[in-house]
């Protein structure tokens, strides 16, 4: 196979983990970086004909102004998580991929989401659902021919939505389509919006984040329908991934966990917004479910998430474990995890592009459930232990080995 | 099959774990405590024809004095962790066990440990090995006989012995058992004695602890030659239990481990012994190596073991686990893990217990690697990763569910 | 002088701290205990005058119905934090004790605390704050009478109230008795309403608790007209005793703290009436405000306190300091604080008791700004190191010694 | 006044508190950077007649080879501790400095220092101490001259030497002076050669390290019979400070210490050196005795210092804290502190500097007691607690203010 150009397009192109993303992509490219934190290049992973970071182009939605430089420059200056140098040595290639993003969609974003935008989002304030998806998909199409890319990744790692009504909505394509054509009030938020566009064109999706994205039946039958998948939800990065690997142990174990305290301080761009109750939920029920699926019994826990200015893009999570041992005597563990949210999640959205184009190479349709490893709310999957979910992913990986 | 008894046979049986066992047997056997802690109690397990708490009667070797009471009573007092309630509901069953306490031996314990022991130990000075296994045995026989048990089952949980040195002895039974005969000199520490004493009159055999016992080639052939079946060795209970179930996140999400630093500090009679260099290096080995086994590559590591009296039963941990992420970053995560050793290392005896007299019922021989999950250093298995581990647990019993 | 009776009425004296520092008291007395944990057992305070532990006798207000014994064998069996001996040891003087405790007031208390209150509180539910205020002073009469006592402390240890409105209370006593006298619908706090009832008898009042208490000027105003004294509030006995130590090294250092973040999770009914976000709001107001005072700036900080019912009386704090040092280099200190809530707050409940004492022996009147240690929001004292804040109770001790 | 020139003379020079002691001076003076971390910098020291930033030059000794430039590089890039654009703006100054850098001695400093050394040492192999004194003192000189400084200030930075053995030593510098002209194998390790050849020229010397330096009687004595001052020993930046604040508190609240663990890990070349037993014990000492002085009591404490190579200049101390409450109940403080070895000490370097240059020049002699809260080990002071010792230095300030 001649080597085709693939393209990542990214919602919320200019976020920390977005820029993070396409920095490391560059600098991996210049072999200015190695691929560590990349589950693909692990030797597990060697036998898949993945493409390779020379093939990839990036493009993406944004509703922020400013550029990728800078956006990288404030990560290294407030967090110092980032060398000077790479950054320096991929500012022309950013500057590129800047001028391919467009303006993204603010619909049912809620008002702290709102307040980011730059003033070019202000004419599309009233823009009906159903233009905004043509919008999109017109971004999309000029993405495709401009770059000449086979295939393009739909990534959405925009900022966590307020919690999403979804009871009203129809469960079939057709009825979402239908409505989509005749109302100008369809209460789908931007996530779910950017999924129609993409699967609607058959591009993959992939949502890294907790809002709706494609989790309504109506919009993954879409992905049948045009024979293209999808994976998501919520990036396991952090706390969420260290819960279902420890919680596992216990259960394994016969130890029961009498209750389960998590508290998370951080002070990025996504820590601002969740700092909005409404937003918050969505990302609290992520954070909280699997405990009682792996266990089988649901003991106290409580979750917390505070915006704490001054550590950046330093995500710091402190968990008690209390749990009760033979002959019932209560025992402790805590953990604190220091880890750059961005430089986390950055690796693993470069991971589901390769596999996610991999999957759609070779026509799989529909939920890629064996990418669950990677997600707080795995669609498509009840396993929530980790190493479950892991070795499903190097079945997958088996299967296809060449 | 009317209901048999099964003999448990301590070495150590007046230690903290084998006191903390005992007593457990005792209370749930009356009602007085829930099987939290016990793995043979879960519903994955529910199908295997194993042994009920009320079949097992308990016997063992001591080189201390003092009573399984006193033992007890101090662990209350001291540590806090067991209910006095219980203790005395079970007093009158103690003393009965205490009363078929038989004389260990010191051979090969070095003085650490020569200094716990009880006047009537001192004849026993310069007992040559072949008479101490005589004895032994005879220990062994006369249990089974008094207790009418169809099998026993020896487990040792005496303190940890200093490093051995293995290199000079044959690795075939015949030329050890001629060697036994031959020489009163034989370099052959007391768990090793302890073990061909059992596996020489066909009784499994379980080594919970860091020290020798049954891992010569020569004493493992002992195993197969008669026909029964060991397990072993080093309980993994609480730090290493968190190594082989964190290491394998750090291994599966490609970050690099720069550094982990393991302090352990505890105050029981385990922690004063291992405060001698000589001891301590048999468990630090132990609590080192997975590392490198589970991540294919040595990250520097240093581990200490310090006796800190007034913590009593409670082993506090703190581990320190530098990893470095995508481009580089280096993020960290610290856990401090408080367990009660006598209490996450009892309810793995009885486990181990069950399922070894399960395998001996059924036939099995020689080293029973399906055990692994349960031991630092795995006899028979090269997997260190727990969940793994675990799965071969619950491979073998489904094939063994009724 | 002859050894003369001292009376302590403890508000809330069904509590867990109140019940400790009953047992407490009740225990050195018996010579079953240390002073550990006691200020005024140290040698610094060997020289004054202070009472003996044999001279207090005990009684008090409350809500609910059931006894010491069973408050405090809760305390045991769910917290592991006494000794059952201890107990069973003075079961006698504890039922005595009981036999002497009287119906409180729910007075503004909220619903959290009412649905606390045993059914003998019913009949009181509409009575008119000058009604209750003579009621308590006829309880308090009885007291001093019947156990011949020659002063008595009144010490508020009850659950803490709802945040009070205080602006539309007059400034001067003589107006607030009148309206008193007038009224059936003055918004004044139980703890108000046993302040006053104190004060007015010329007894000394303690407020341990976050909750109004004589901090309104009319009520301080009215110790300095009966020629009696008091202290308080908020008792400081954990993570607000480390962040008065700990932040004062900071400013020393010149080190600039950018935030501070204090999570407290615990599980006693303090905690529980803690969760109704009504009363939270009493308790974080004096965990938070003394750092800007002490550092000169206000960083940015949060304060959670959360129920988490399987910790019982184990109140464990988590704080995560983040500072800049030199060249604005950002560092981290965290600590995890795990201690008893009612053993550390009750040995202060009786240190107070003694000093207040001395002072009232002594003549002193008004607030006793010394004992601004013992405090989260020392009345009358602007200073919030604890180290300055102690020098200064050891400078009023130096002046008093025999 | 005219601005004098001052003179910092460094011994270490090129080591990680020193470069990043020099960086910051020159920072500060381009107005780079806020004076955070120094304590002269508080409003308290304001009317203190200190010296001003531009007045200060620096020289030293060194035994390494390589220049201030790449240690600072190397604490950038390896531990990223630094901004990069600061060090470039210096680096001019930064090449002068190292112009101004002579061979410091090796004398008793053991292999280990020794292997660190570059060529330009050997040839001083086997220089007698009173040749290395009089070299050292031709430096001082020919620096003093060069830069027309009105003073100069020494301050060893050195890395630890092992144990010295003083026993042997005369107690009168008369004697010590002799034995120094008459053999050529008097035992006084390098620190001690510094600091004779400093006083002896009458400039005072500051130790922030626990090697011997001036702490023998005779060199005491040397400082007063010229007339010069001195300071030390070795600066309390982390983990020892922590300790002589919180320990203060358990004394004041008479909460009994039962154990203090201390598990110190770090990187950097300091701890490259401390990983030799012989260094190690020296540093040990000064950290662990204090407890006992403030507590009035000696708990069971553990210190252990553990280089782990991946965490640089980030020294990571974990401390256990285990006390008894009242009616015996134990209770737990743990502590994590993440801090920058040089970014700590740095400052307090420049701070001791402004204040001996102040004692200098107003004719205070001796050893200057008041400085203890600077050291770990405070020469003349026997208080240990922070707060006690913060006192003096302001009491200390108070007195000579303007």
């Amino acid at each position: 196979m001649p080597s085709q150009r693939i393209g990542i397009w990214i919602i919320g192109a200019r976020g920390g983990v977005a820029s993070t993303a396409t920095l490391g992509l560059l600098a991996m490219r210049k072999g200015l970086s190695e691929p560590t934190g990349l589950v693909t290049a692990l030797p597990e992973f060697a036998r898949l004909d993945l493409a390779t970071w020379d093939q990839f182009v990036v493009g993406g939605h944004e509703i922020r102004e400013s550029t990728l430089f800078d956006a990288l420059d404030r990560l290294r200056t407030e967090s110092r998580v980032l060398e000077p140098a790479v950054i320096d040595a991929c500012r022309a290639e950013l500057t590129e991929i800047d001028s391919r993003i467009r303006r993204g969609s603010l619909t049912g974003c809620g008002p702290t989401i709102g307040r980011l935008a730059g003033e070019a989002m202000r004419p599309l304030a009233e823009e009906p659902p159903r233009d905004t998806i043509r919008r999109l998909q017109g971004d999309l199409r000029e993405f495709q021919q401009a770059t000449k890319a086979a295939r393009v990744i739909v990534v959405n790692l925009a900022s966590t939505e307020p919690v999403a009504v979804q009871s009203s909505l129809p469960e079939s394509w057709k009825e979402l389509d239908r409505l989509l054509e005749e109302s100008a009030r369809v209460p789908l938020p931007a996530s779910s919006l950017y999924a129609i566009a993409a699967l609607d064109l058959g591009m993959p999706y992939v949502n890294f984040t907790p809002s709706l994205g494609a989790t309504l039946p109506a919009i993954q039958e879409l992905a049948e329908v045009r024979g293209t998948c999808h994976a998501g939800q919520d990036g396991k990065t952090g706390e969420t991934l260290l819960k279902s690997v420890l919680a596992p142990m216990f259960a394994a174990r016969n130890l029961e966990v009498l209750s389960w305290v998590s508290h998370n301080i951080f002070g990025n761009l996504d820590g601002q917004v969740l700092d909005d109750p409404a937003h918050k939920a969505s990302k609290i029920k992520g954070k909280d479910a699997l405990l009682g699926k792996i266990l089988g019994y649901a003991p106290q826990s409580h979750v917390s998430i505070e915006f704490i200015r001054s550590l950046g893009d330093w995500k710091t999570a402190w968990d008690h474990i209390h749990f009760r041992g033979f002959l019932g005597t209560p025992m402790t563990l805590q953990f604190t995890w220091q880890g750059c949210d961005s430089l986390l999640a950055a690796p693993l959205v470069l991971d589901l592009a390769r596999l996610v184009e991999l999957s759609s190479r070779r026509g799989e349709t529909g939920v890629l459930s064996h990418l669950g490893s990677f997600f707080k709310q795995p669609i498509g999957l009840e396993e929530h232990k980790f190493s479950q979910q892991y070795c499903q992913l190097l079945a997958w990986a088996a299967e296809r080995a060449q």
